[in-house]
């Protein structure tokens, strides 16, 4: 086939590709392995839904970072791996332990509750991240009919405030959630940046621990979209391939999500480009303590920075790069890196930070 | 940024390209041009979920097919496209008219009954197609509590069975549905295939006679995927972009998905893909009435062909090429053309159905 | 505790309890022994929302009529109880076929869908009775995901057209169904007429020929409210409990719902109600020929006269004696007979109808 | 028709009548001129599901109490009146704020997530009530897709904690939900206690400060079962009979709910049992102080008394009478007063609350 380089499309180039900014990493766009990706699965028929070589072949890659009984269910979006997950994890009259500022609970329109039914249990914590003891405050009345029944507990890693469990946490937590028949669920928007935080294989954290099941994220970390359910515990889930359809996450022609989880995944794709994105939010945060005047909120071990900082000061910054407040009230920001950040972006970052600061 | 032709990727091809079958425009991968326009747009950062400007642009796009008062939403496939329009168009209590043969019906897996909670009053029809007359037969009863109440009526154009709607057959049906307090939803996952059977805009058979709200399918004409809600008339939905979020239909990295329709629309690739899948089904259909022995069963006036023949002759034939029986029972059978399918496959195709006719 | 019959309350009467029509078996009171079972059941403290003795009680009378292994769940109404059996005899994916004219299908305002998710894969029916032929088709593509999963068949015994099921003909379809890895339901809102027409127990037609799981009517039968989901096959069922609350069919104080099922099932006051309305009926079909003029349209073999007579002697006679057009473009009716329908009722309406036919 | 005292019934009773426990409100039975008025509605032919006479004089009825614009829908029981509400309140996309503590938070099994697609966010509370400060930490968002949006507060009068807001402290919050284009929905499962207790008309502290809908309470107060949506504000619901029905919610015989509340309503039989209850609440609750070594938790309002005592004091006493540990871990319990409750039940369960005590 064409090759796309030297193909024209009637479609026009409408952005400046030399602007970034830190408001999230899905403000990125995809790295060029990924749209060589595509280029290389197009052509020819493909069995459609998930029948194709390439969704085929992601089993394999997938067994080479879970183990044989893994199985990845391809799907649009992080959202739809969440409910799809939890659907499969639960009975229609089951409940889903959280934390409050899970992205479940917190950025995804009611999409649980609304198309899945789900009630959700929510924990206060203060990092982000569950612990036993925090469980326990929802996981009872299992046998009272008058209670949503607790049947999942579900983590995020790394956690919507940058921060990392170590695998014992998350063991700690599959053992107490499995010692109450409950199974775990973790959602993986950024689990390629808590693998690089923590240099340890995806696996030492997800089912060698006890994780029954994954929501893999692709689109965060380089792809254009796709993200996957991976089902580590087979016994864990029912009839996945129903339930991604009926929730509207089964996509035609799949191997064009397939082929970009394998791009990331084969090699080393997903590692390099979250390990940098974890460098720049350390440059960052040094370079934010080195600035002074600004208090850095949660432990920066992944992408995210969360930062403390007078209101106007964040304002005027926002003229220059976007980045989103996280609680506006209390002046809290969230500064993101992405696989395409840049030394220059973080260093001239801080200092508009500092000429900021200063003009205060 | 580099050139993705060039590009070294760690996934690897899998598949034979030169592989063509009659199963589905799905199984067809994507058109150079998608993949051209994709490259495009990458690079730099763009504001996620919606305010990038390829999805902004694609707002001008639409308005030259539709009209100024067109606003188009991208979602990720045509089930989430049809669930969002209607829960949109309906109310919680609303119901859905539509032929026994539509998509909605036999195709989503029971997602608009699931995650929409929408009934769906079905009407037997010859050939896929409604009428005022059998839109009768479901829509009575709004005021009676024990019926779910009729709200919409969804056809779908061309429909599943290969058959076009003609403008004036649509302008009935939305004027009866509009004199009934109805709105009018199509479904147009092939949408272009019914313009290049019609040689008539697009808007000739929508907006212009009173449809409300398309969805509009770029997927099977050779996107790698994505299609968008259209609203035609803004009074006909409400708090679109609430439910396309809780419906798990919000693409993060939106630019992606709004540049592959801006590839599609802003010339004329929608209407070349279209009429060469369209002429490749005439083509064969010509070649199967001269072969002879095969009854084909609806008016071939888009990308489909459908065919009673014996049993045991399809089952022949389908090893050598892929397609799909209809109606195991009947004998009945679905060849679709695609925007690749080259008149060597329908040639070699109709070859092969002439010897194992022979061989019968 | 007083007796009610000499209480003094602040309700008054605001109905004239000498008028009756032939509209519904709901248009009925309730039965004085049902009221007197009431008063006994009352005074004291007793467990609520289940494990009252009454309940506890139930479960043995329901084991005299439909064996030891039969749980009553009592719910509030019709609706609720098909739509709690037919969710717990299936999975989130999963669909019901029935009748078209099956009231879950046309009379309960969506509930199945809305609340249960769930799709009804519809048959038409000459006489609202299914039989395996009819469910076949619909009884296919349960490992296709694009399709909802056929998981149960649930038909209504008496039909919402008046007639019985054999209990031959519903053990063909339980085998037929089983046979297919599907589960029955019945939906009994009228089982007791179906009793008294076939003159046999009602075990005969359900457990003993497979029937999984019965909606037990009890209103359309004298109670004031009441029916229970009856489990007949404990392993076709999950989570009846959970399901129950959560479909807001959990009564609190259910000692009252219980001894009205106790009074109905304890003796044969169920059954002296339903052979009392059978027989009206049949005096009505009996005199409605011997009149003229008016066709009966199905077999009149429980408490329900179908009949087609001309439009305008309908509406004549409806201004004399309350009832229900069924098909008013065709001129259909629907007489129905109560447990407290009287033979001068029932010959005081063929006199108006033979009078208002006179007048036409 | 018969006098229900003197007709003899196939039922028996099954319970001792003089046993009486502070368990809960919903253990008591009826009041007897309930089943009085039940007789009274009772014989005749009346239309089934809402247009009988006594649901149609039900109206005249609650105008008396909350003016000309109420309009009731009765209901089988408190989560359908809340569920229902909730949903006429909200759009498909919509939220509900309430106290974590809410009756629909943490005692309706999901319902209104699961029947309603409704998210609850959730907030602390010292006492079960929430505040305008408390509501702002929900507050938020309203045109972000990606939360769940806030358009109804939901409160509890009296709250689940036995405390009673006053009608200042509603109109605070009413002021406050309005200004934010939010409608507030008051779950009135023990509105009677409230207005005993506030010595107030009950319109005093709903629609004449601003409350919207009412769930209305006649179970808990001395009803066999019934309680009813009164919409105070006609603009702050849709569709309110087709949500009713598609709820589960609608009865046939309504006649037999509506006549309740008449005899609740019409005199001050609703007044009576609910001062009688609050009263009883208020002996225990001083009975208690006089004993010392128990911790009354919360204000005693209404018919509750929650108290904290020795594990192993309230495990005896719970085998004396029966009643509830509201936080078992903490030794936390709730004592529930009903109508029925009398003078000699508290000083007994006093006079045992003290030997238990004194054998610690």
């Amino acid at each position: 086939m064409a090759d796309p380089a030297t193909v024209k499309t009637d479609a026009r180039r409408h952005h400046d590709p030399r602007v970034r900014g830190f408001a999230s990493d899905n403000y990125a766009g995809t790295h060029p392995e990924i749209l060589a990706a595509l280029a290389l699965a197009n052509g020819g028929h493909q069995i459609a839904y998930g029948e194709d070589d390439y969704t085929g072949h992601l089993q394999r890659v997938m067994h080479s970072h879970f183990g044989p009984t893994a199985e990845a269910f391809p799907v649009f979006n992080g959202t739809g791996a969440n409910v799809v997950s939890l659907q499969a994890m639960t009975d229609r009259w089951g409940a889903v332990i959280c934390a409050e500022s899970a992205h479940i609970n917190v950025d995804e329109g009611g999409a649980p509750e609304r198309v899945g039914g789900l009630k959700l249990l929510t924990v206060p914590t203060e990092d982000g991240k569950l612990t036993p003891e925090l469980i326990d405050r929802q996981a009872y009345g299992w046998d009272d009919e008058h209670r949503a029944m607790p049947q999942v507990v579900s983590i995020t890693q790394n956690t919507e405030l940058g921060t990392v469990y170590t695998p014992d946490e998350i063991r700690a937590i599959c053992e107490h959630a499995h010692g109450h028949g409950m199974k775990v669920h973790l959602d993986g928007a950024r689990i390629a940046n808590a693998s690089a935080s923590l240099d340890v294989p995806m696996r030492t954290f997800t089912n060698t621990v006890g994780v029954d099941v994954l929501s893999f994220g692709g689109t965060k970390n380089g792809a254009i979209f796709g993200e996957a359910v991976v089902v580590l515990n087979p016994e864990a889930v029912r009839a996945m391939k129903h339930l991604r359809k009926l929730s509207m996450q089964l996509a035609s022609k799949m191997r064009f999500v397939s082929v970009q989880l394998e791009a990331l995944l084969a090699g080393d794709l997903w590692l390099r480009n979250a390990r940098h994105a974890n460098a720049m939010a350390q440059r960052l945060a040094e370079g934010v303590r080195a600035v002074g005047g600004v208090e850095i909120l949660y432990p920066v071990q992944a992408n995210a920075v969360f930062a403390r900082l007078p209101h106007a000061v964040s304002e005027r910054l926002q003229k220059r790069f976007r980045f989103y407040f996280w609680d506006e009230q209390a002046g809290d920001v969230r500064w993101m890196c992405a696989f395409d950040t840049t030394e220059e972006d973080v260093d001239g970052f801080l200092l508009a930070l500092k000429e900021e600061l200063a003009a205060a």
